[in-house]
């Protein structure tokens, strides 16, 4: 995209922190996949936050060339931010206090350079929970810890994305039993808005169904009266508002809808119904966002993959896609912001 | 599999009430198809309950010629009870109290053959449920209706079948926000071992897998109990009784393993998390067994599909397996009590 003629923040190229997640899993690895396809640092500026010696480990077990470190961040290269704290000294493929830690100030110090400006958006490998639970995250997940750390109270939802289908959630890691009563319009509203907008900043036409809560869309309130008192008036205050969305449907036909393309967004009830779903539809180059956040946050769906640590064979996609769509997102939030790119200091 | 020395019903050839479903659906085409299959007739004496005239107009709405009707059932005939009522005079591809009654006669009719020994399995074409509501049927769905009609007690649960895999349901036509109240470790147990006999009586070697309700399978109790205190003894209690069962496990993990092989049975806490992922599995060929109900009842997943009535494009598949299904069923149970062909009297 960019020439010896173009300054390298033209045409919006936003600033990315990018994480190597927990350093005891395939998270590295797949940064240093990431970092040596050329589209991105195309893309974007990159600032990868790590050790020296974590950056050059990295592309060692990937088995790819290290980029050159300079400080402008020009395509071919990434900005090292080096703090000088010492990596963890961690076993490849096992959980530890340690390993949670050095994950935890990574991201600490992503926030930091999006709190400062500094940043358009956070890419983070994937983290291990209970090691971040051994580290002292109290946060159920890494949405209300952004959101916390943030300083962020509005809505939020986990969002799912495969092949092009994006999934948020009006209720996410609760019992079952708490679900029915988390439903509420206000809160279909609200994740029906925050799906629309997480779309269309990535670029999409959004195109919305709801899932019901009850068996067969609760057949007329003879299976509960969700779908009637609350998910719909929902969805019908959020097209209101000028969004493209129908429903609520039988949550176990909508995914079929959603798979021959009537849908490119699914508001969900509760954690299963979209999990269930997505799982079956594929496996392989999902996408997590932190969906409501006011900057785009993504990472790979999967996990740290313990078992193949270190052997290069682990599957950059999902680590590659979620890198696209949070650069999509903050490009295209940059071009609405016509700012300049002299707007934001050096790291 | 018999020949002119063999009496029709020796080899435990069992005897199936079949009847046409709703006739403004497309199930009596479906029936049409399903006995000019020669395996059809081959393998069980079948029973077909609708008017001469009914039975006319479906083979000649599937195009297919239609069977000789004869007294014994022998391979390539079959025996039509037409009790002399009327056919009901409706719209194809419409609801209405008329077609909703016919079809309640025949089902009526059929489980009186099994109450009095003359049937061994009950097949039936897709029932519209709007129509048999109109018609007056007061029961929640079939399963509740034929245990009612067959004045059974016991544990009932819907069973799902495709490609080989079977579901069973904790909870079933209920509002999600009951589900959790009714997930004990008696019903686990029990629903676990409705299903692995079902399995084990329609010939499979039952390998159990059971649902956990909440997220990340309740996450060791932080997003809800009853993993702990219900599913998992009541999984151990039916593992007590010799049944090759495990879980809980997560419920948006597991039916990958089962499409891997690992299950060819789940047990599942309510409708729809076993039906987001059966539908996704596969839509065609899927089969609903009336499941925990003393004699084999069967019939296809899909509905009247009101769309292509008469049109001779309707796909048996699903009416043929779900045939097949009570049929091995009832060769087995039959083949279990070493019967003789001559203990039920002539209809």
């Amino acid at each position: 995209m960019s020439t010896t003629d173009t300054p390298v923040d033209a045409h919006h190229r936003p600033t990315v922190a990018l994480t190597l997640g927990d350093p005891a899993g395939i998270g590295p690895e797949l940064v240093a996949r990431l970092l040596h396809r050329p589209r991105t640092t195309e893309r974007a500026r990159v600032l990868v936050l790590a050790a020296r010696a974590e950056l050059e480990a990295a592309y060692r077990a990937a088995g790819v060339p290290p980029l050159p470190v300079g400080a402008d961040g020009a395509p071919g290269t990434v900005v090292l931010l080096d703090d000088g704290t010492p990596p963890a000294q961690v076993a490849p493929g096992r959980t530890s206090a340690e390993a949670g830690a050095r994950a935890l100030h990574q991201l600490d110090r992503a926030v930091g350079l999006v709190r400062e400006g500094r940043a358009d958006a956070i890419v983070f490998a994937p983290l291990n929970k209970t090691s971040l639970h051994l580290a002292g995250m109290v946060e159920e997940d890494e949405l209300r810890w952004f959101a916390s750390r943030l300083g962020h109270s509005g809505p939020t939802s986990e969002l799912n994305v495969l092949d092009g289908l994006w999934t948020a959630r009006v209720t996410s890691h609760i019992p079952l039993s708490a679900v029915a009563g988390k439903v509420t319009a206000e809160r279909v509203e609200a994740i029906t808005t925050l799906l629309h907008e997480a779309l269309r900043d990535a670029g999409h036409e959004p195109r919305l169904g709801v899932c019901a809560l009850n068996p067969h869309n609760g057949e007329n309130g003879a299976f509960g009266r969700e779908e009637i008192d609350q998910i719909r008036p929902g969805v019908e205050r959020a097209r209101a508002r000028g969004i493209d969305v129908s429903g609520p449907f039988p949550s176990d036909t909508i995914f079929l809808a959603a798979r021959r393309g009537d849908f490119n967004g699914i508001v969900t009830m509760f954690h299963d119904q979209g999990q269930i779903a997505m799982k079956l539809i594929g496996f392989s180059g999902g996408v997590t966002v932190q969906g409501g956040l006011p900057v785009p946050i993504a990472t790979p769906a999967h996990g740290t993959a313990f078992d193949i640590v270190g052997r290069g064979v682990a599957d950059p996609t999902s680590t590659i896609n979620a890198f696209d769509i949070a650069v999509s997102t903050a490009t295209a939030a940059l071009t609405r912001a016509t700012t300049t790119p002299d707007r934001r200091p050096a790291p």
